[in-house]
């Protein structure tokens, strides 16, 4: 049975051959209980895409374009020296684009990648992002997605994470247990699945231990430094200052030393902070920062084998792998506890 | 005189239409000498070229393509910002491209330009770029193309860049004047301009106040921070340890923070540091970092005019515009002369 070919299992299904072809690229023309039905017939029957007609058929550029909110990121710097590297191994072309957190620019993108220029998008959502029509446009033109980070939750599509929630409910705990009692949480978006996992994880640390989850410490910045500076020099001047921070993306912890640093405030002795990060700097900054650091390469690496199989035709259609990694809490200077003696 | 038509301009020279054109054009398919009379002879009838017939024959995409080669960078990220806003306020799309500081990836995103889905195209050179064919083809191409800050000495093109000869040697000079006697120079290449302009200041300094420019202290650098990491490390343990860093890039200060603080050696008590660097935490490191900061949004915002220029048939094709912007000396702890006492 291990020959079976496209022909016996369109003959098999009484469909046409182009039709149970669409219905393995999971195409938006062919309705979701024909997909099931093919999907089963191509198990039962041991179909095997053959590869060398599939690659010849589709690897048209040989190239894949990777959609990145941000510049100045250690994250996703590193995250494409993964990719990169699937990607040489395969002798395909890396195109990389940045979005610059904007929507605009995302949609855009995604316009210039319908072009079909592409063999497969690998992509990470900028902070803005809402409505998710272009991205489906672009998973029913049948270009191979796969979503790493920043996923868009809506979507039925193939991602790989980190453990959001429980990096977050970890680094709360850890500033709970280095003897803090008012801890405020930075975030960068509302839309943004990653951000609002994180949240929850620092509120139920928070009532795990008994402490008062308070609006006015959860802080929601922009894009735009100038203004999360003074968001945050609010916070620190406010009457009821934190003497903790969980910061869900590393811009937003340089922009609290800026203000401690103005303000004369000592971390960690007068405020502890702990961010997500993979800054280079993090272990040189006065004081060192603490931090959960996402394993970026890996998952550069993991979204890029998760897209050639797909490219290659080694996986259906209609099979969504979600995979998660996790990230690790670094514990430096920023967090640590003072004994009063 | 005012309303001199491309008409009227060919039938003064005797030349067709479509020469005329192509010349102000700066098309490779018209000799120097004919160039060089259209435009005298465009210049002496006051032709103005029609914006709006122009826009609709060439204004293909609205888009124009910035290509850069690090991400993780800040002087990329502000000059980015400074590109948007021209481009925002002309109303084009910008689509950015990364090319990892790699040759291959360079050529690929060119060739994937030359596919013709922008109208402009500004460029910094990747750290191993030696043939420019590729970049002769796109210029060839007749797309508009501006380079910045990292730009190819060996080609007739727009450039925006900084004083990189001035801001090397004054670095340097600052290290004389903390007190350094021997002063090592971090480089990222052979091939880049800029690096190889930052070194002539540095070596220029040294010989203006009579020290010696030693061979083993200039240290060619990869883009593989590991190796770059164990340069340093064989240049700090060497058996005469320079007392003074001049870094030409901002990654490789960060490795010499790196190696001082695992062998213990004290910034700026036994070694001083000034690097190139846009570096948002430059200011909150254990100690400060010295550095000479570039004006990178306003590169960008100059780079982006120059080319909108450039599309909008605003200048000729054969004048070649080179601006230069000044980068500032920003003295921080870790340069500070230590007074003996």
């Amino acid at each position: 049975m291990s020959n079976t070919n496209l022909k016996q299992l369109a003959a098999a299904l009484g469909l046409s051959i182009s039709s149970v072809s669409k219905a393995l690229r999971d195409s938006y023309e062919i309705s979701a209980e024909t997909k099931k039905r093919v999907v089963e017939m191509a198990t039962r029957m041991n179909y095997q895409p053959n590869p060398f007609a599939s690659s010849l058929r589709r690897k048209k550029s040989a190239t894949i374009g990777v959609v990145i909110p941000e510049i100045a990121n250690n994250f996703f710097a590193l995250a494409i020296d993964g990719i990169q590297m699937v990607a040489e191994q395969k002798g395909y072309h890396v195109l990389t684009y940045l979005t610059h957190e904007n929507n605009t620019n995302e949609v855009s993108t995604v316009r210039h990648l319908l072009g079909g220029r592409v063999d497969g998008v690998l992509m990470s959502l900028c902070r803005d992002t809402q409505s998710v029509d272009h991205l489906s446009s672009l998973q029913e033109s049948g270009i191979p997605l796969v979503f790493f980070d920043r996923v868009p939750e809506q979507m039925s599509c193939p991602t790989v994470t980190t453990d959001d929630y429980e990096s977050g409910f970890r680094a709360t705990e850890h500033l709970i247990q280095s003897g803090c009692k008012r801890i405020a949480c930075l975030s960068l978006s509302h839309y943004l699945s990653i951000s609002n996992k994180r949240m929850n994880g620092y509120m139920d640390a928070l009532k795990k231990h008994g402490l008062p989850v308070e609006n006015e410490l959860i802080i929601q910045c922009t894009n735009d430094n100038e203004y999360n500076l003074s968001l945050i020099k609010t916070l620190l001047k406010g009457r009821k200052r934190p003497d903790g921070i969980f910061s869900t993306v590393e811009k937003l912890a340089i922009s609290v030393y800026y203000v401690t640093q103005e303000m004369g405030l000592e971390i960690p002795k007068q405020l502890k902070i702990i961010s997500f990060s993979n800054l280079r700097t993090a272990s040189l900054l006065n004081p060192s920062l603490s931090t959960i650091t996402q394993p970026a390469f890996e998952i550069g690496l993991e979204a890029a084998a998760l897209l050639f199989r797909m490219i290659e035709k080694k996986t259906f259609g209609n099979r969504i792998d979600k995979l998660e990694l996790k990230s690790a809490l670094i514990e430096r200077k920023s967090s640590e506890r003072i004994n009063k003696n």
